[in-house]
């Protein structure tokens, strides 16, 4: 058994302390990472909270983990000592099922296992990356490209691809035109993601408050969704949305900005059902569609593509002692735009 | 002025009753049809009763149009008498927009000028299919072909391009699961569309009261909705599901039917929205989506595979004084699948 730095929380209510956890000795294709940055997730909080269901604590969160390989087992083919790798929000999948097959292990059909709050395979439950170990499967780690630094590469491997994946998936790129609602961590990834895949892109925000930000990250136009002439300007124009806005929104009002064929695909989710009139969909074929996070190969497709256009999240990063503080923040909208524990503050 | 025969309804609460309506005078590129036969659709019974928002009476229903041209202005080309030619449920459209460019006249931004209760481009109301004569510009007339007879081919024109263009538009074909939710006008045809398209079929029906029926237009599994079995069992295995019925059904028990990248397409709207579960749509990247009958170009490829394939819908064919009997049997669901009203009798 290996023992880790850790900070955890024991219950909804309470302040993160220090703990020591336990990771699994390294089964033969197993990598043990020295973690040295940590992203802070708003689905970080939310489990945190019990706000998606009961949990099992203490608990350490985190899904955004970056750091270097420190040790590998007998049977690992793709990582060596010394390699800077990442991890996000899954540690294993069945491996066997149509979509795991596929590439789509997010979508694994007995259920992914997730970094942190879940069992993995010997089970034992699964602790994320505030923290200064973990132990995963090498089919489960991707690798951070030479140019990304670590403490900005962590946030990728959540708020990165879970706003890359759709984008690809439903072509954005040239030609097209793709909005985005919120201007939070997912929000501001989507906008550099959509502006490097070519797409002619919009920030729906609820305010103009971060609007030369919005631009400076690359997108052309940017709006406030609290001026009803918004969705009078935009009537019909849209091809392609992404709402990284958990929050119930008027749905139908964002509907009808998509022209002919176009989608909206939420990232997130808020817990009471979206009342969809379905006039809205059916005038003009319009698709409402979920997507979560991405698949292994896609997750270091989507570090690759970053490399090569030079796109990074915007950060700050802290201590561990912060992490009370930075989750208030998060909540506030206080944020610009992602926190990144660095994990040697642990 | 032409004078044609036509049965009208003076209000929401009337009975049809015999009425003399006006045609236009047929312009260069406009058509005169002898309307030999007329399907009644739901949504004729929605407009007839004022369900759909506020109807300028007398109206003439019925936009399943199946008849002979008997003359044709100056400058029509496609089109000379004799011909057996369909109107749909639109009848001009604005013929310069991106959606009219592309052949998604029902798209059509400025709105297609439908075949009842619209205002044509004269500023004259349209009224529909329940008469004897129908005057129609040119490129809203489609070719009936010579081995579907017109009694039969009337519903195709809303029926049969209702689901046809969704079951195309989402790639329904070999190796594809299809389910269709409803027997009634609509998905009696979506079944016999989609089997000949080679998808495997299954039938989502209240009950079992119409398996036969169902197995017989093609469908490969019939399962009643009203047992909770169903939902267990197909979980998780279709790839596309066309639903017909336009009541309010508990749309996230099936949405868990779709496969990863599955898609849920309604072609009618309940008049309550529908509360959509965003985890449903987010946890296999499913989507929901909308479509509204389908364009001239496909109205027409329609007519062609249904003519390739012998596919006609089961119809009952009533006299003209059946309208409101019949109107009461649809609502009961009572029809064996569509009716279809003999107009000589009018």
């Amino acid at each position: 058994m290996i023992t880790a730095k850790a900070r955890a929380v024991d219950g909804p209510d309470q302040a993160f302390r220090s703990a020591e956890i336990n990771r699994r000795d390294l089964d033969t294709t197993d990598v043990l990472i020295e973690i040295k940055f940590a992203g802070i997730c708003h689905s970080d909080i939310h489990t945190a909270h019990g706000e998606w269901g009961p949990v099992n604590y203490p608990l350490v969160p985190g899904h955004e983990i970056a750091g270097i390989v420190t040790e590998v087992g007998s049977g690992v083919t793709k990582y060596k000592v010394g390699d800077r790798v990442g991890v996000g929000c899954m540690v294993d999948s069945c491996g066997e099922c149509e979509n795991c097959i596929k590439g789509e292990e997010q979508y694994c059909l007995k259920g992914n296992i997730p970094t942190y709050a879940g069992v993995d395979k010997y089970g034992e439950p699964t602790q994320g990356g505030y923290s200064t170990h973990i132990v995963v499967t090498e089919d489960f780690v991707v690798r951070i490209p030479d140019n990304i630094e670590l403490d900005a590469a962590a946030p990728l491997l959540c708020a990165g691809i879970t706003t890359y994946s759709p984008l690809h998936h439903w072509g954005a790129g040239p030609g097209k035109k793709v909005a985005v609602v919120g201007m939070g961590g997912l929000g501001h990834m989507a906008v550099k993601i959509a502006h490097a895949m070519g797409a002619e892109v919009t920030v729906l925000s609820q305010s103009l408050s971060k609007k030369q930000d919005g631009l400076q990250f690359g997108a052309d136009h940017y709006y406030a969704t609290s001026d009803p002439e918004t969705f009078e300007k935009l009537a019909g124009s849209l091809d392609l949305i992404i709402n990284t806005v958990s929050a119930s929104i008027d749905i139908n009002a964002y509907f009808s900005l998509l022209k002919l064929d176009g989608t909206l695909v939420n990232v997130g989710a808020p817990p009471e059902p979206l009342p969809v009139n379905a006039f809205s969909l059916i005038g003009h074929r319009r698709s409402f569609a979920g997507s979560m996070i991405g698949g292994i190969r896609e997750t270091q497709e989507m570090l690759d593509f970053c490399a090569e256009h030079d796109i990074v999240p915007s950060i700050e990063v802290i201590s561990a002692d912060q992490i009370d503080e930075a989750y208030k923040r998060v909540l506030a909208s206080d944020v610009k735009y992602r926190f990144v524990i660095d994990t040697s503050t642990i």
